[in-house]
């Protein structure tokens, strides 16, 4: 395990260009441009020579792919480029806008429609006697409909990644991304659905009158307080499971890493000091989902310190809840102050919040999953060697804590067991699944939780959920 | 042209079966069986033998696909096969219930999610860049997201084919029916949207709050008035098309139909006597276009006869349009009586409405479009050699009058040009384009619409519509 390089300074696919050069057709234009590149701090990742010389100017077209740290640095890297003696810029290309470029997914037809009969049976007159049936007997919209196999993924666009309340339109790149990590990862079918609404009310009503065409609702990138109000009311009301990935994908995948870690450790569950930065969404879901795996000691932090009943009157019914529910030794004093001596620390909170001291006053070999994205609570070179085991939110260092680990194998079971309801059971059963991926021999402090591209994964959190609903009973009753 | 077998008796993919069957491997039996189906009424439309007798019982097993009139002709057809010596039924496999197993459409990623670097620009952190850009300019989502080419097929169930109001859940299968359409014939990604809505407020307000997600609203089996009202209020509110297709859809197609059929009597759009039965959503949207191709006189039915202004205070807002905007010659009586010497019959209201007398009263050779479906108004065996031209909402009668010739193009000429909102002569334009697409050489009382197979229809009618659109200055502003 190693951090090379800083954070701030990795070039990545997200900030790539396509540049579009003309190179003149002399000994040394292509090194010099390659170096320019290199000092300006860009990646080339790809390179497509053109085949010859263009006409008879001695110039020839070539495609560089460049990766860059962020949007100031393409710019800075282009400049750099048009800087080149015998190096024209025709075209650059934002790689990630191009591939935006009319949307990501697409409604595809699973039966063919080429003749008379086949119109008959999938339209009129056919499809009016499978209208009729459902119409007498309503559970056989799961099996003849989309229903079984089709989930929403709603958002309001209050709390769109870290990017705040930017809105249902400006959500819709997140939520596609979603679906076609359902679809790619479980095999579900899912769809945006960003909706312009202005209150949990409305939220709740719009998604009780869309629920008709979904088998589930997965909700996505919601406000606290608003995600708890909403989540809680459409459970009450919703035969069909519900699922707020922020707070549950989190605190799923979370749970899959700190069992790992704890056997890198050599410690328990219940002989755990834990601290959470983060009293959100997540913060309360992981709180609750480690208090089901027999974690005792969890104190919850936010801006002003540990929670704790009659700090205040708080005013969020999260904090209300973690005040009531954690920090069962009463304890008090600042994010700092109450990490002296834990054993876990698990950020989801902002960047650069906790110092390479905090996790020096930690206990010996402390587990820091520091989850901020994209800039986690404390820089991983920074602690290397003071921590045990690390893991953060990003794909560029060990040990991602990804909810695409937990929501399509969660839905799949869900969905494929006709699961009504996601319960606490399920959820566990989900993280167990996925640390159980990690085998005794290649669990280490580089590798407390399995790839996100490790292909069984999905398989077992979906088969795991499954039997757990049914263990739970919250299963429709399957015709025979 | 000529209608050999009744309405009634015509065997039919719709109500098709795959019988499962085992013969004994004797000279004669399955000769006896296929004499009992053909005795029982079924049409034989497939058999697939088993290549060898099963075992040493000289059993062989075979799938028979046959096609019957309806459900009770189905069991029948069971029983008579059942009835055969020698011949044991194994399965009866319901055909259109198979192939909606689990719904008719999916959701598609259309890029690669194999690596970390794919991840990274379709989703997080490469999106973010691709939200904050539609944040701050909103047209972009018509450019970087799905609602480029994405319309929702709403319905609230409540007047689904001729079924009635049998709710969102069970107005499904139309629907995703409908989506298939849409993608096969013309590209576009539809996606059901059954609400679960009590009242026209609810609906309008609804689809308000999806509007983010799509670029176009077709509106779907909504009882009238409320799909007046409903049209009218999101096409007031909306910046994106919308559509009723049960009217306009309709209007269209019918037009265009028409506009062959006088030619095939020689006539003008101007001198005809049009008499409409049915004053619902449909016909006020075919009165409507007639009016403006130039078709001036029309008479329109409801139950108690022609609506005629003064008549009565019409409670539907319909009649009440219909009053003041149609029947300029204040015609009254019964559909019967205001037939007399008309030219042209459209029937969008319900079977057997109309006798083979009622249409030899009308002008000589008129045009008789009798699209109630599945049976039309009047059967065209009964009015061979009376009418001129004869067309209904049939596949298995020439001269289908079907949307699906209309609704695939509008979307996509609406979706290609950028149009915020879809006016008359858009659809007049998409009616005209419809019909170009039978040739002088080939217009005939036969064929006076072209086939829902010809491939060229929703291209000529995406172009047509689109010009229309930049026409009446109705199109986004495009981005250079």
């Amino acid at each position: 395990m190693s951090y090379r390089r800083g954070v701030a300074a990795t070039p990545l696919a997200a900030y790539s260009i396509t540049l579009r050069v003309d190179v003149r057709d002399e000994v040394g234009v292509l090194g010099r441009l390659a170096t320019a590149v290199g000092v300006a701090g860009g990646s080339i990742e790809g390179l497509q020579l053109a085949p010859e010389p263009l006409g008879g100017g001695g110039v020839r077209l070539d495609d560089l792919v460049i990766y860059c740290t962020d949007e100031a640095h393409m710019a800075s890297v282009v400049e750099a480029v048009r800087a080149v003696e015998g190096v024209g810029v025709d075209a650059v290309i934002d790689r990630t806008f191009a591939i935006h470029e009319g949307g990501k997914i697409g409604v595809a037809s699973k039966l063919p429609l080429a003749t008379r009969d086949d119109l008959a049976m999938a339209y009129t007159p056919g499809v009016a006697r499978v209208c009729m049936a459902i119409h007498r007997e309503p559970a056989l919209a799961h099996e003849l409909t989309i229903k079984r196999n089709t989930v929403a993924v709603v958002t309001d666009g209050t709390a769109v990644l870290g990017l705040g309340d930017i809105g249902p339109a400006a959500a819709m790149p997140v939520m596609e991304g979603k679906a076609m990590l359902f679809k790619e990862f479980a095999g579900v079918d899912a769809f945006p659905v960003c909706l312009d609404v202005s209150s949990a009310d409305e939220l709740v009503e719009t998604v009780l009158r869309l629920a008709p065409t979904f088998g589930g609702i997965n909700l996505e990138d919601i406000a606290a307080p608003r995600c708890f109000e909403v989540e809680e009311r459409l459970r009450a009301s919703l035969d069909i499971p519900v699922f707020h990935d922020d707070q549950h994908g989190t605190a799923i995948v979370t749970l899959a890493a700190l069992r790992n870690a704890v056997r890198v450790i050599g410690r328990t569950m219940e002989d755990l000091r834990v601290v959470i930065a983060g009293a959100g969404a997540a913060g309360v879901a992981i709180t609750k989902i480690l208090q089901a795996a027999g974690v005792g000691d969890i104190v919850v932090c936010d801006r002003k310190g540990a929670i704790l009943e009659g700090r205040e009157s708080y005013s969020a019914s999260s904090k209300t809840w973690l005040a009531e529910h954690s920090n069962r030794r009463m304890v008090s004093g600042t994010l700092s102050e109450v990490m002296r001596g834990a054993d876990v620390f698990v950020g989801v909170s902002g960047p650069d919040l906790v110092t390479a001291e905090d996790i020096a006053s930690m206990a010996p070999k402390p587990i820091v999953f520091a989850m901020a994205n994209p800039d986690p609570e404390v820089r991983p070179e920074t602690i290397q060697g003071i921590a045990g085991v690390i893991a953060t939110g990003r794909s560029d260092f060990p040990n991602q804590i990804n909810n695409v680990l937990a929501f399509p194998g969660v839905f799949r079971g869900a969905l494929d067991a006709g699961a009504m309801s996601i319960t606490d059971a399920m959820e566990v059963a989900a993280a167990d699944a996925i640390a159980s991926c990690v085998s005794e021999a290649d669990v280490d402090q580089g590798t407390v939780i399995p790839s996100v591209f490790d292909t069984r994964v999905s398989g077992l959190v979906a088969a795991a959920v499954a039997e757990a609903a049914v263990r739970d009973g919250v299963t429709r009753a399957q015709r025979l």
